[in-house]
């Protein structure tokens, strides 16, 4: 098992992914690739201290970068020299079983399917997204697309819907997961055309659709599996980041006001930690882009060293199975493709 | 002044619209009038126990009720003897300067536009709504279109974006007031096309625009302002109230999960109380849908006694001013129609 990870990518780039990778290594069976630039990545490493064992993390130079405020489909094709496109290649040529990327999540996609391809029978791939729940249950819902195709046709949803349900299958093993159509109502005539739509075919998908969810119902866990264009989705992670931040700094503000407050919040210090634990997007890891021929996995623009680290171990955990191949075959069953299917399975 | 009251409509209807009215009659120096079933009203007065001015509060009877589960349109002209349309009809006739729902919104919004029409120079009315921003220097955003129209054009957002500003400056004396477009990143190019169009616009709009607002600065209050489509905004708001319950249950929750935390919540008690009320979506009352001849107040469907208090003493300041006139003329000014303006005004 083989991981290239992009060093170059995301807020914190290369100090975080570097030592994120380190960090890794020590309890993962998977080689570690890390691309980018090479003097960089070596700083780093000899800065953080840590033993560095060439057999489990080999480097492999790249001498460009791409930026969040980079074009992403001509910086896909304009930069083939950049850590981004250089980790999805390994993945192509078969010297990665996946690539991990915190940088420019459309450039990341346009190169995933530059360069490895759609899968038969996906129109449009799309990006999953842990949504961490607070106080609820179940630990998380799943979120499809959570920001790569801004504007969508009613089909599009449905195949999030059914990639969505595989993945929640494959990488976190629940049967038959619920699936939600986020949406501004709950009876089926509300929202755009698109999503009135959506609602028909989703009624018929054989999935466990229950129904739309409204915005107040995503942060109880509603769904197992949320679907919605990616605009609404980026909307959605963005503002419960915001809000889950900007709540925890008014406690934390209100609570060390006076004296007795501070006596207040030093007797509560191991609850308001453990509600901080629960705030945190990072304990995930990554998530993978659905419906390219290959893995390759999205972190968090803003990844910290242990983001990375569960990100990594995360992707070997999804690499050691099929899960383009489930898609695949999911996709060609829906169509009514079986004959297909036959010819076209290895 | 005198301000129509739907008594019907809402998740908590008749008993808190009563209930707030009576509150509200004792200290503003409007005339309310309670319109809907004549009997259940007089009932839910019966039972508050409350002293009743008959010249301060009026009853007007009205047969039907629109139900949040009928279709909009169809019910706001099918349903002439409903409590909502009956309010509206006071506003048209002259007989009340504003009127007052917390029933369906999409029917509020049709019935105001049949009932009432459009303002001259304004291609879709819009809703407007308080975004409560927690522990924040400004107390709260305006966010348009907060649920009318999901679906938008570039134009519809950039008409947003001015009525939202007169307002803020009519209803809350803010001059000049920030206006952000909600999308999936800051830079212009991110987003649809109907938002990359109306970045466009608003650069050249004349107003204090000052960009692209992430779902994650919608809670810092990144702007006065926060224009969306209709379908956008009710996720955003939706979401946030959710975000808030949730956080707020979970801390209540852990602070009393055993007796050393419950003698720090004991401490800390009046910093929470604090908390919660910052959370409170009711304490800014109703909000107006902009672009229509005459005042009509959305409030919140599950709106309380005191939220209706709020609102009917908001609703009276608001209609003590020309907020239909200030749209109108900022309407035909924008689109460099002066001469109309000088003709059509009274």
């Amino acid at each position: 098992m083989r991981i290239a990870i992009d060093a170059m990518g995301g807020d914190h780039a290369p100090a975080e992914i570097v030592k994120g990778c380190l960090q890794a290594a020590s309890h993962t069976e998977a080689e570690l690739i890390l691309v980018g630039d090479y003097q960089r990545i070596m700083d780093e490493i000899n800065r953080s201290g840590s033993s560095y064992d060439p057999v489990k993390i080999r480097i492999v130079h790249a001498g460009e970068t791409i930026e969040n405020s980079d074009s992403p489909v001509r910086a896909a094709r304009s930069k083939p020299d950049s850590s981004m496109v250089r980790a999805v290649e390994l993945v192509k040529s078969g010297e990665a079983d996946a690539a991990l990327s915190a940088g420019n999540t459309g450039a990341l996609m346009a190169a995933g399917l530059l360069r490895l391809g759609r899968i038969k029978g996906v129109e449009r791939p799309a990006i999953v997204s842990i949504y961490p729940l607070i106080g609820q249950e179940k630990a998380f819902s799943l979120l499809v697309d959570a920001g790569a195709n801004a504007e969508c046709k009613a089909g599009n949803l449905l195949g999030f819907a059914h990639m969505g349900s595989i993945y929640m299958k494959s990488a976190f093993g629940v049967d038959s997961p619920t699936v939600g159509l986020i949406n501004i109502g709950t009876e089926e005539t509300k929202g755009t055309t698109q999503l009135k739509e959506a609602y028909q075919f989703l009624k018929k998908s054989g999935l466990n659709f229950i129904g739309n969810v409204e915005g107040r119902d995503v942060p109880v866990g509603a769904a197992d599996v949320l679907v919605c264009d990616g605009f609404t989705g980026n909307v959605v992670l963005k503002l419960t980041e915001g809000m889950a931040w900007t709540i925890l700094k008014t406690i934390k503000k209100r609570f060390t006001q006076d004296i007795v407050a501070k006596l207040g919040a030093a007797i509560l210090s191991g609850k308001i930690k453990e509600l901080k634990k629960e705030f945190d997007y990072s304990t995930y890891g990554a998530a993978p882009i659905l419906g390219i021929r290959g893995l390759v996995f999205k972190m968090h623009g803003s990844s910290s060293a242990t983001a990375v680290e569960n990100s990594i171990v995360k992707a070997a955990v999804v690499a050691s199975g099929d899960l383009p191949g489930q898609i695949r075959r999911a996709m060609a069953l829906y169509a009514g493709a079986e004959e297909e299917l036959e010819s076209d399975d290895e």
